[in-house]
């Protein structure tokens, strides 16, 4: 493999959410990419996320099931585009595993860590969009408020379990 | 970057190419990935590529412009998934450079290159598709006579200039 992929959030079509939290980024990593160390923490609560499975590896499957609390399941599959670790970790739902393109596309998802002197992470999570419309729409689905509280609930659960 | 991707072409879906030629790897390899080298032979005659921009990493843009007999341009614009020098070349029309879902996405393509006892390549360009429908139009509109025009105008390309 050569070079890593350039990522260039553009504000018109992306969303970005950056948090220095007071845990360190080999946790965050592993808890991002273990299906047991991420159930608990990766939807906003109450929703649930039910199943999760993750081969590691570009090209590899990414896949969720979360839950509303009304019991609706919302199924996700995509595939990995680069995995390194503790470092970044990028994937999306516009390809399927083994890099099928995919009936529909909403976002690339990019995962950054960067060691803090203070021995915590700087944890800048990016979502790229198709276009305005998809950064819209996410927007409205609440994707600020959404994935900061999922930074949260990560943070509480590598203090108490890991 | 960890371990590649595994690609498993399914023939209800996919389209493979595959071909021994009597030229080195490292040739085939370079005329793939210099866009002054690819332009001579990447489209099937009387067609022509006129234009050609290759950033060579994952993530990186991988663009042509070909023209028509008529003049017509159809210009293509995706991404490069894994770039391993010589043996294998992943892209994609289902994303643009920096990983951005595309508006339209119809196929993932791998070239896989592998030495022969004889100093040639076996050469397998395998074309993956998003659904059955994908493969039906890709097959109708040549894609075993195209692919293998262009591995011919390849080796000759090789034989004589390079």
């Amino acid at each position: 493999m050569t070079k890593s992929a350039i990522i260039k959030p553009d504000p018109k079509l992306d969303l970005v959410l950056e948090r220095v939290i007071d845990v360190p980024r080999e946790l965050v990593w592993r808890a991002w990419t273990t299906p047991e160390l991420l159930r608990p923490w990766f939807c906003p609560k109450p929703w649930e996320t039910v199943d999760c499975e993750i081969d590691l590896r570009p090209g590899g499957i990414f896949r969720t099931i979360m839950r509303s609390p009304e019991g609706q399941e919302f199924p996700n599959t995509g595939c990995y585009l680069e995995v390194t670790p503790n470092e970044r970790l990028i994937w999306t739902d516009a390809m399927l595993p083994g890099y099928r393109p995919a009936p529909e596309a909403f976002f690339t998802a990019v995962l950054a860590l960067e060691p803090t002197a203070a021995g915590g992470t700087r944890y800048v999570a990016t979502a790229i969009h198709r276009d305005e419309a998809g950064r819209k729409k996410h927007e409205e689905m609440g994707f600020h408020g959404g994935w900061g509280m999922v930074v949260d609930q990560l943070v509480d659960y590598i203090k108490k379990e890991m």
